[in-house]
């Protein structure tokens, strides 16, 4: 059987499991079939959250500082009371006129340079990539993509295509092409070796797509690497896509979107997780003149993305957002938090490099140096029985993945290394 | 410029609007740009829904007979509490255990035949379609698709190109075939030579995909078509997918889905709009050996799909349908709107063939017994101003598609027939 690319899934009959849980998890199965996983060995069954903290079925706290869908925190009285109020009053779709949808527009591309002019709707992150591929192929003639080489940008066929994240189960296509992540190398050679390649093979590069703080593979925070790809990208005719789905909203603590730190502007900017903070919403801010073709010739509808309630929702997450200071609190937090785990790293020859910035940090797991997937697994699974939510990701699946909600406090940070503390002492003692 | 193939689409300039509006429009058109699409030679304003009725920034009511998003009727008050109860407690998603999309999924599996065992889940039938195809090409090992002349099956790149309804904007795929809609003709030896075409050029033949009531080819209703043609494409190697994005739900009267109508058991089966009666929400229903590959070779996970929100919002739309009883008003009521219809048929000569099944209506609409688009869009825009929102659709533009909330009374019928005599005797008077 094949071996299972995704870090932290769970893997059915290899512990045992109390009679609930292997009651639902039966269930689960039954109904939901075979291309589902779960995390963890022993699955969490949650029934509640609020703020940073998830509680399972039998009440057990969880510091969450993995689920950046919550990025204001679970259940933010808010934005669920935005999200209620409108839909008891109207939730329907961009074919008639309402000011909600104008504003929240309006509000986002505030955030991004002048040059991305127009603001587009959808459900989820991936459909807002997908989205960005058809514009692309529209305005470059072109169909070649280049990706890193663990990149994660989405599930529908065409976006699956350029996701090698995915595993070996889901093919590229024959147009992707796949570069190293950018650490330790140079990203623009790189980047143009991959769009000679393409033009040898006959196909038209289109997109240089990227995740601006690379977060599947394995968070990369050096911000020289994306200019000079971009550079190689549009003198071959290409666009560049930044995928802002997990860095953007503030996470990194240095505006709104990750790719202002490299200095580039892009050609379209894809947006989804903490839109809307849990409820459905991402979408896909451009350049007017990257769209004027597609815009001639074809239409875009989607039934739900950008209705009234979803519009509703994404203005409450811009105030939450201001009003309660979040992305200063992503630096200030994050701050304290990578002092920490490198005050732990002296005591733990288990925590290698670190990468943060702001609320998303990737730390690396060795064992004698090396990347050692397996001891990342059991720290996630250790910090789940001490009640604290992570992941891991990278190509190798050794590096700690941790983006809790931006709400996060210094208090929250000394609980979560005190616990890992304790894990690390636990596990290589 | 190209012909916009959508009906019922806003032309900014061609009529002159109230400055509030035309400010709405500017505003529109500089935020989200060339792509999108109102509704109407003056489009709505709409503020505020509620049943069957949806009211403009002036307060003006419009008795709504075209969203089928919500079919329970606007603004539930059962189904936003449901959404607003959950989303204050728990709103995350399926890679932790929780009760409710299994109780969902269950449920859902329960209005289906026992062959069909698994539900998957995703935020909109774009994606649901998107899914049906990704897992049909692992299961025939084939990739070519089939679909009817003006066929909508949702607006991913994938799908895209098997939506001849997007117009020659949207170029269909070299692996797609076009059959003639199911009127008149003989499906099933259609489909056969669509099969003998796709392997004429070396393409195995994939999926059949067909809305159960042929919503965009100007609903077809005649049951007897669907079942040859399944047996073709399953002789060929390939699945029968049905969408059940519109006709679903009840809407048709019978049971909750359009394929049972006509004897035949899906491979798959998508649905979305009305799942959620507004929330994102939609989804695929497979047989288990469909699946099987998809499932030990890749993996699906969609962030908000099945997400615990999702789920409770699932629940309690098949609550308001089963409560409340709309598949049988939606039997009684549909049986009198037709018979409304036919008799003003012979009082107007514009009214062509109706084709209706429960709240599925669609009236043809022609000038000396040939097909009207210009017509059917007068009338179309003569009942917005007389309070009465619907379309038109079809591969000439000239069938009015009317499909009401499932809660349409008697009363609202005569409404709708009153006011459709009054802009028939303007219009064509």
């Amino acid at each position: 059987m094949r071996r299972d690319t995704m870090p932290n899934a769970f893997r059915p009959g290899a512990v045992e499991l109390p009679p609930d849980q292997a009651a639902l998890v039966a269930r689960r199965q039954a109904a939901l079939g075979p291309a589902y996983r779960l995390f963890y060995e022993r699955p969490l069954h949650l029934m509640r959250g609020e703020g940073v903290w998830l509680y399972d079925a039998e009440g057990k706290a969880y510091l969450d500082t993995y689920n950046n869908v919550a990025s204001c925190g679970h259940c933010h009285p808010k934005i669920v009371a935005a999200m209620a109020d409108q839909a008891a009053v109207f939730a329907s779709h961009t074919r008639y006129l309402h000011d909600g949808v104008l504003r929240l527009a309006e509000r986002l591309l505030a955030t991004l340079p002048s040059e991305i002019g127009h603001m587009m709707f959808t459900c989820t992150g991936s459909e807002a990539n997908d989205l960005a591929i058809r514009i692309a192929r529209a305005a470059t003639g072109g169909n070649g993509i280049i990706v890193t080489e663990n990149a994660y940008h989405g599930v529908t066929a065409a976006v699956a295509e350029f996701s090698p994240s995915l595993g070996p189960g889901v093919p590229l296509g024959p147009h992707v092409r796949v570069v190293p992540a950018p650490m330790g190398r140079d990203f623009g050679a790189d980047v143009q070796a991959a769009i000679d390649d393409l033009k040898r093979h006959g196909i038209q590069p289109a997109v240089l797509i990227a995740d601006t703080v690379f977060s599947s593979d394995g968070v990369i925070v050096d911000p020289t690497v994306l200019a000079p790809a971009v550079v190689a990208i549009r003198a071959a005719g290409g666009l560049f896509i930044a995928d802002e789905v997990q860095p953007g909203f503030g996470r990194l603590g240095h505006g709104m979107w990750g790719f202002t730190r490299h200095g580039v502007v892009p050609d379209m900017v894809s947006m989804g997780k903490p839109m809307g903070n849990g409820y459905p919403l991402a979408g896909l801010a451009l350049r007017p003149e990257v769209i004027a073709r597609f815009g001639a010739e074809a239409r875009y509808f989607n039934t739900f993305g950008g209705n009234a309630v979803a519009a509703a929702v994404g203005n409450a997450v811009l105030d939450v957002i201001e009003g309660e200071g979040l992305i200063e609190n992503a630096a200030r937090v994050g701050a304290t938090f990578a002092a920490g785990l490198r005050d732990l790293a002296s005591r733990h020859a288990a925590l290698g490099e670190l990468r943060a910035e702001g609320l998303f940090l990737g730390q690396d797991i060795v064992t004698e140096g090396a990347p050692d997937a397996a001891r990342a697994g059991r720290i996630v699974n250790g910090l789940r029985e001490d009640g604290v939510l992570i992941s891991a990701t990278g190509p190798k699946g050794h590096v700690l993945k941790i983006r809790p909600p931006l709400t996060f406090s210094a208090e929250n940070t000394a609980i979560f290394l005190e616990r890992l503390d304790r894990v690390l002492g636990r596990i290589t003692g």
